[in-house]
């Protein structure tokens, strides 16, 4: 029998994680798990999804809300089917909080030249590098929603110098920020290039040799460096790979792929001055994620809007 | 002809960096090199130095005031024939700013996993480490002078819980502290231990054995942290190794040794989760060392008191 106040949860995140989440949450609600084939969907009103199956929304067809499961939404907008209802993204204190943490550790890996102490520690050399201080860096950010501004915020209280860019100027307290037309000369300025954006017809691919070569050369790293923790269909891996080689790059710290898991012979692995991590810059909350549907799902239904909701034309 | 008016440099720094910064300072005054064994230093009313030679004071008797390199003072204070006049700490922002840098990398880097990630990287391996947030870590800072409260704030503001002790009570704002009789209590609630203390009878090998037992076990990361920044001197490495291998301790960042350069032969530089980089969490600009200096000279042929002054009885 289905329920109209069920929820369906198809979340392809640590199955453990999320049995013990849902056991905690939705107390008064029924919980159909997609993965279930044999489950009855087809009165269910809300469902939270990361990268759900893809005959969801047949099963489904009375879904009134549609709950990502993170802050991207890529996964969701690129389905098949997908019905005109409201999706609401994950903004949550703890995937900020965790995003931000890999963001200046990697931002600090680079500036105090972690990949090479590595190098010395492995092969017991005491040598003292060269060392430049964090306000001779500049740090530029690209993506300002909740996460690239409080990246901003920690890397400048770290003693970065910090700048900003998103396709549609936002202001920001001590930051210097540009829009899609200030590009140009915010590469320009750009030791430390941190992506955060989101995946769109806009940003796909934005990534390029002809982006990372309008980075700044010869600032106090020597050569630019990239990281990026926003979505791997945004870089073109074969043009990261060829301006690491040829040194237009001097260094990347990534944690998004084109194809995830990032295959075992690719080059990136093993490359100087790269450092890889598994799409685990930030990580849901499962539990964090779900007091948050429980709390949309009571605005919506009071009748109250719900948050962070998705623009369809904009793509996040 | 000796100068009364003239500085003696003594400083053990890179040799190019110290005579980079000489072409810019001191434009009023001689500079007179200790390294020079044939310059007479006999008139010489103050000297800057860094681990000075042992013949110093009897080849510039008139000296009237003192200034140490950097923030420590355990290698003048220990020198023979010291002379009994004001010894002027280094304090500056860019000092305390590279420790923080030091300091933060090293917390974020436990806190993140990075050894296990960086092996499973070697490995090719794409497998995502179960993972807290900061704020279920805490970092217990020993030391709480400039240096260990910018600490704290800058991890504080990454999210960690931080404590801090030192010997006599400091408050601190937003910081739980604790003082000598505290101890205790502060050591069972730190999951990662920070070592910035200066190098004092009271210091000297005050990390062993019975302080790394009594570290909180079973906190967020499993095993406590052992991170110093401070001097060699201050841990008991044999201690150390031993809590390493037994596991009493999960992990280490080290800056500093009981030898310096640590011995290529040490274990230390091929165990588990240790991190070693050779004293270089901060380094003196020499050239903002060289302003501190005629800063306070002039402060002192003006008759103002002199900042940053030595307390030989506590020692630093």
């Amino acid at each position: 029998m289905a329920a109209a106040n069920a929820v369906v949860v198809d979340l392809k995140f640590e199955r453990r994680e999320v049995d013990r989440a849902v056991g905690e949450a939705f107390r008064d609600r029924m919980v159909l798990h997609a993965s279930d084939r044999e489950c009855d969907l087809s009165d269910a009103r809300y469902a939270v999804v990361w990268k759900p199956g893809p005959d969801l929304f047949r099963r489904a067809p009375k879904l009134e809300v549609l709950f990502s499961g993170g802050a991207g939404v890529d996964h969701v907008l690129s389905l098949p089917d997908l019905p005109d209802i409201p999706i609401v993204r994950f903004v949550d204190p703890s995937l900020t909080t965790r995003m931000s943490e890999w963001v200046v550790l990697q931002c600090l890996s680079h500036l105090r030249q972690v990949p090479a102490y590595l190098r010395q520690q492995r092969d017991r050399v005491w040598r003292e590098l060269p060392q430049p201080e964090a306000r001779e860096v500049t740090v530029g950010i690209m993506g300002l929603g909740v996460l690239g501004q409080d990246s901003a915020t920690k890397l400048r209280m770290m003693g970065f110098n910090v700048l900003g860019w998103s396709r549609r100027k936002k202001m920001l307290a001590g930051v210097e920020t540009y829009d899609a037309e200030g590009l140009d000369k915010f590469l320009s300025r750009t030791d430390v290039l941190v992506g955060l954006l989101p995946l769109t017809d806009g940003t796909r691919g934005i990534f390029n040799n002809a982006l990372f070569a309008r980075l700044r050369q010869g600032g106090a790293l020597g050569k630019p460096v990239f990281i990026n923790a926003g979505r791997g269909g945004s870089q073109v891996e074969a043009d990261l790979r060829e301006a690491l080689r040829t040194g237009i790059l001097g260094g990347a710290s990534l944690d998004v792929f084109e194809q995830e898991p990032l295959p075992a012979g690719d080059p990136l692995w093993g490359m100087d001055n790269v450092i890889v991590t598994p799409h685990a810059a930030s990580a849901t909350d499962v539990r964090a994620l779900f007091r948050h549907v429980e709390r949309q799902i009571g605005r919506y239904e009071a009748g109250d809007s719900l948050e962070n909701l998705v623009d369809r034309t904009t793509g996040y």
